[in-house]
């Protein structure tokens, strides 16, 4: 056997741990009976403990050693070339990670975990404050572990978006700000109720799941390599390319809940199904920091396909008039004084709101900023924990123009920080931003798009997602595959600009160039 | 950390990788896109390599030595001992295993199953004859490396039913054939149609699962740490005791079907759910030699339990008389002109018939005995591969008056053997005859049993059978728990008293003594 055989052996069985891994966890979300909880806990702790002492062998040392003899030479684009560094990448970061770092932060997550989502009912900060500290303390140390060159922050979004640091951030959110905050203003000045409220009547659960399924295929989504099930808190999972499964949650009366929450995980979905299956067990499909198993190049990457498949085409005017007949077929009496044109207000309302995962396209990204804004400061010092509450509102205020009346709805909503997550947010509007600038490639290399997305045509445009982006799996970073499609980095143009010709038409603003 | 502890948490660890693999194989059997099925198979290897790595390791070796100089002088008869006792013994004859002829097994499996599969569906035994015969082989190589005194066969039942050789099994079988085969010509002489067919109707399937739901509860069956699904071959399996799940299949006509099946696993279920929970994640719960993670000491041990409920209670006359009217709120028109005995005696007609899986509690064993003979025939050489067909069908005419007309029907029918699983089928008569033997004792125990199931009370039998078998895992044999019990080892008498009794009744045979 080639040592590059053996390497990739070697990561293959890592693959299939972190498989299995993924699938306790998607049966312990959606399938397992409650009194099963502790039992698989203790599960997933031995096969992580499995998983981590494979990465972390003398024996992937000496196969390294041996495979990068080997492919010296060989050309520094192939798979072969960049699963090889990639590994070598993270075996000497992932090395530098103490031990007892990594038990300490097992240890402390359920445990905050628990404290947050009682916090969280119970509008009690304070109960949660010195547990975010630890979290903070941690995240601080891993840091320092991992290494980096201006802020604390840039180690840490490593993890979830490699290309992104806390100073491209700053001025990604500042140009993001110069054009939204205008537009939010405008929007909610022009604001006025829609002539009829279409989330009072009752929508039957098996059809708002058959239609959104309908929809899923129609985008390509493969039900011969997935699934779809119920999630309190939606989610995409792929074991491999052949088995990727999307949840999503529903309500009786607000019908947008459960199929954009299919749209946004079969967006998810279609990139992970669309990996080249020779990358299938390899080191570009593996997140070797987050250990686990994803198709995905990065957070933002991943979150731009699920952006870009939920709203770009999902809450578009052509979706809605190519669709909106079929969706009365399902709900004859509930839509039966409705049109493409009402729904399609219906589903784009923008309100300044309080909770993010409800917020629209407009006020989604400011979201986002306070929250990694709020992190840098931790991190950076320069902000407390216990004046946390206060920066939110404030922020909230600032940006959205709103002010929670309780930590509930401000600063206690989200998981993520209870869990130490910290450097995952900036994912989704570097998503969101990626999103238009690969479909304005996509419009452009792609004759005739735009007229197939208006007859529901998606095989023209995920065959270009497909070879563009799905394909390379993580052999490309999303700089890369950027500068691959489109020709430049990260620009917020593109996505500005979608968003004004969308709400000006949508809420008569007046002229694109207003 | 006492030797005791860190050899229980190297147990603990095998635990949590064996139940990882029953998790995926669950997964596999119900949930699975069928895209999904190679990549499993990969995940599945490199589990079971890792279990395999695990057990058969020096460390293994090492921790066994120190805890048996530590627990040296204690109660032969404490779980601590037993446990310690078990993993030496089956470590000992897994280390006699070549590993070459592990992996020829289990890269036979697959193909063999495939090879059947087909064969069965063309009726095409000679294209299986091959695959039949290496798997025979291996067998042999099996039966050789493990050891035995007389019959190879005594090494190969040993994994699944290790009280049991062929010289047992051989009288047992005498005896039970002495009782069977008049019994049947008795009933066959005495059988008239019904007077009603119930399954012309259709059972919509919920109310159908609904209802099964219902018993499996009444009888004890924990939703809290088990849950009901749909599977073609349905089965029982657990993930430690707090996470035991059952499957069953459907037909809209046949309601024993899903019925039958679902109550057949829960007693599997009720088993496994009873298990002291001390146990959980130790060696008397692990299947060393199936390499799987169970609760019940044998094979038919668990049968005895899954027939007990089953056709014991479930097919008893005092069941249908409690349950039958709730039944008939579910199907008010399909069942409005039958009653509690009409039902009683169609789920408990007895017809000499081809298939081992639909065969009637009478005719089961026969169906049993013909194989297991023809098993010990193939590992002594007294009988060859290719007169299988032929065997088959002379042996179903003598023991059931009937004669396949294809091999479909006939020696292709289970998939045992194409899986190479020679030694598993006693299990099933064993299991029989022992629920008979612990239901007499357990009516013995217990004041006002047989009042309690006549008023459809389960709680009393579950007590006693938690008591004195579940909660026992794998710390005592079946020959043990027999003894304990009932004061006796394995005894024909009480099952065929039990068959001749009920059946009499059935078909009016006149006296019990007849």
């Amino acid at each position: 056997m080639s040592a590059y055989e053996q390497f990739q052996n070697h990561i293959a069985e890592l693959s299939d741990i972190l498989n299995a891994i993924s699938i306790l966890k998607w049966d312990a979300r959606t399938q397992m009976p409650p009194g099963g909880a502790e039992t698989r806990g203790y599960q997933l702790a031995t096969l992580s403990r499995l998983a981590q002492e494979h990465f972390i062998s003398d024996k992937t040392a000496r196969l390294l050693d041996a495979v990068e003899a080997e492919i010296a030479g060989e050309d520094e684009d192939s798979y072969r070339v960049r699963a090889v560094r990639q590994t070598r990448q993270y075996f000497e970061i992932i090395r530098r990670i103490p031990l007892d770092l990594v038990s300490e932060k097992a240890a402390l997550e359920p445990v905050s975990e628990h404290v947050w989502a009682k916090a969280k009912v119970e509008n009690d900060f304070a109960s949660f404050a010195p547990y975010l500290q630890q979290q903070l303390d941690l995240a601080k140390r891993q840091a320092e572990a991992i290494g980096y060159q201006e802020h604390p922050f840039d180690a840490l979004v490593f993890e979830y978006e490699p290309s992104m640091t806390a100073a491209k951030l700053r001025v990604l959110f500042d140009q993001l700000k110069a054009g939204l905050l205008p537009l939010l203003q405008r929007i909610v000045a022009h604001d006025r109720p829609l002539e009829r409220d279409l989330w009072v009547h009752e929508y039957p659960l098996d059809k708002q799941r058959a239609f959104a399924l309908e929809i899923a295929q129609a985008f390509g989504y493969d039900l011969n390599r997935g699934r779809l099930d119920v999630a309190p808190h939606p989610f995409e999972i792929s074991f491999t390319r052949q088995d990727v499964r999307i949840t999503t949650r529903y309500s009786l009366n607000y019908l947008p809940m459960a199929l954009f929450g299919t749209l946004h995980e079969t967006g998810h979905a279609l990139y992970e199904q669309g990996v080249d299956p020779a990358l299938t067990r390899t080191a570009l499909t593996i997140d070797f920091l987050g250990k686990y198993p994803v198709g995905g190049t990065s957070y933002g990457a991943h979150e731009s396909q699920s952006r870009l498949w939920e709203n770009q085409i999902g809450r578009s005017r052509e979706f809605w008039e190519v669709h909106f007949p079929r969706l009365r077929e399902y709900f004859p009496e509930q839509l039966a004084r409705a049109d493409a044109d009402l729904m399609y207000r219906a589903v784009n309302r923008v309100r300044p709101s309080l909770i993010r995962v409800e917020a629209d396209e407009v006020t989604y990204n400011l979201h986002i900023m306070l929250r990694v804004e709020i992190e840098m400061g931790l991190l950076d010092g320069s902000l407390k924990v216990n004046e946390l509450p206060e920066v939110w509102n404030a922020k909230m205020q600032e940006y959205l123009g709103v002010t929670p009346d309780t930590d509930t709805d401000g600063v206690l909503q989200d998981i993520h920080w209870s869990g130490g997550g910290f450097g995952s947010f900036p994912g989704y509007t570097v998503g969101n931003v990626m999103s238009a600038q690969f479909l304005e490639a996509a419009r452009r290399d792609v004759p005739g798009l735009n007229d197939a997305l208006a007859r529901g045509e998606y095989a023209p445009l995920l065959h270009w997602l497909q070879q563009n982006i799905y394909r390379h799996g993580r052999a490309y970073s999303a700089s890369e595959l950027l500068q691959r499609c489109t020709g430049s980095d990260l620009q917020v143009g593109p996505y500005l600009a979608y968003l004004e010709a969308k709400f000006s038409d949508l809420y008569q603003l007046g002229a694109y160039a207003h």
